[in-house]
């Protein structure tokens, strides 16, 4: 859907600030909680928490993650579902969410409406409280960013260091062929799994595969290895090797674990889990790699601002 | 400092966003702690919170918040104190920060540097770390979001509801003209203040005058009453009765707090206490307004997206 509207009585201009904030309270329904614990105060007021938190921000921006080819909804579903994805990755849990929008005065109020449904059907499904944001004009642009607060679903945080040499590598679901096939915008964050992975032992290290498998993974090595990719990558149909490395917005879990009796133990427990969704062993690090694995530098992930 | 550079060496598209997050950790020094406290996981790890918690997200907007007329470091100054002073409001403290930057590409370094070392002297001032971000390419503008959480300084968090019939209302420092005289970015937020505030029983709501008096204090009012300013405002110089009303980003406290014998009380403590910064008594919560007094509805604060 194109977000901008040639006519005024349907932009958000013509309606301004106060009454579209009435109008996103009403849209976010029950996700939105009364000020001062949500919309309304100067801060939103949150409870205690007895754990370690997590906190995360990313944004959506027109253009560039979303064009006029998805509908509104998709893309307040994208925006909450992204930064869902980077606490699943440590293995949290949500706790609330603020939104900070930059909006051209043209964007149509219909625009808008798609936006906030989609997302509050994203927040209800996870029980995320939007606690407050702020909208701004800002000319000839749409910036959506939303900061995430969480807790540790369990008593572990799974980060991105910790890997071992030789440890196994893991992801979850198909890489590659996310735009194309709109998966950018109608994944699922892997949650559910993401803290089951952080409550065992034998898994190491943990991240979101969110700019290609190719730009991600050499964060999760251990210093003085490579990744070596000695399995077939599961890859969406029609994507060739590179695709799946470097085609970016996968949102899948890749995480290193502990090898021999261990990784077997993990692959059963996780198909009784999550009968549905597919694990794979793609590698292993290594010191070096072996003649004929792909090498990963000779692909290059998704980089912004070039 | 205009923002763009025209000679692509000297921009952020020519580093990269890797390199570019490199810069900014060096840059941002002692306030950005290590992964993954800090800058360099999918989330930042964040202590539990005994009490309650503060969130709150403002942004600085190229052509709305700042243009070339001052300097790259005040824009990050001014982007970190707009939250501080929302936290004030509630009788705060900061915990941690995130920013949110979406970047044209010929976004020049230089101005990327000094917009990061300004953030970061009032960071070390406040002791705030800033644990995480994201940049993302935006083209034409420059929008820098910033979600700062918080805690209750003491036992009492003070919200907007709370003033009653009765009630006396009370500004700090002084009002109008802020963009003129340059305070919308040299401004002190008012933390010590607020939670000083919020510690006195006496005082009942508070917020922080960002939209103009005019637009703001009508928040405060008790249901049934209207403010009544029967008192000079203080203004800053060169600001007439309008200007003090309506100009907008004072980022001072105005609040209401009980008459009599506890008003006087209370004035006499903030003048020990804060001898250097001004309190003055604007006037009252009545049930109708007196003939002569201003009606605030006749001035119009700022309303963004018009």
């Amino acid at each position: 859907m194109h977000p901008f509207t040639k006519y005024h009585p349907e932009s958000v201009a013509a309606l301004g600030e106060e009454a579209l904030i009435g109008r996103i309270r009403r849209w976010l329904g029950p996700v939105s909680p009364r000020a001062p614990f949500g919309i309304g105060d100067d801060c939103a007021v949150l409870p205690g928490a007895r754990g370690r938190q997590l906190l995360t921000v990313d944004p959506v921006v027109y253009g560039r993650h979303f064009d006029d080819s998805i509908p509104a909804r998709a893309v307040g579903t994208k925006l909450l579902k992204r930064n869902l994805s980077d606490l699943a990755a440590m293995g949290g849990r949500p706790s609330a969410a603020v939104i900070a929008l930059s909006l051209d005065p043209r964007t149509s109020l219909r625009w808008v409406e798609g936006f906030y449904c989609g997302l509050a059907a994203v927040a209800r499904r996870h029980g995320v409280p939007v606690v407050g944001g702020d909208i701004t004009q800002a000319e000839g642009v749409i910036v959506a960013g939303l900061t995430l607060l969480g807790a540790a679903a369990g008593p572990r945080v799974l980060t991105r260091t910790g890997a071992r040499i030789g440890d196994l590598i893991y992801v979850t679901g198909r890489l590659g062929g996310s735009l194309r096939s709109g998966h950018h915008w109608k994944f699922t964050p892997r949650l559910a799994e993401g803290a089951w992975l952080a409550d065992r032992p034998e898994v190491r290290a943990m991240m979101d595969v969110s700019d290609g498998l190719a730009k991600d993974l050499p964060a999760l090595a251990p210093a003085g290895t490579v990744p070596v990719l000695d399995r077939a990558l599961p890859r969406r149909a029609g994507c060739d090797l590179r695709a799946a490395l470097t085609d970016g917005e996968d949102y899948e879990l890749v995480f290193t674990a502990a090898g021999g009796a261990a990784a077997i133990a993990l692959e059963r427990a996780w198909r009784k889990k999550f009968p549905r969704v597919r694990l794979t062993r793609i590698g292993r690090f290594a010191r070096a790699l072996p003649p004929g694995a792909p090498n990963l530098a000779d692909y290059h992930g998704y980089e912004h601002l070039r």
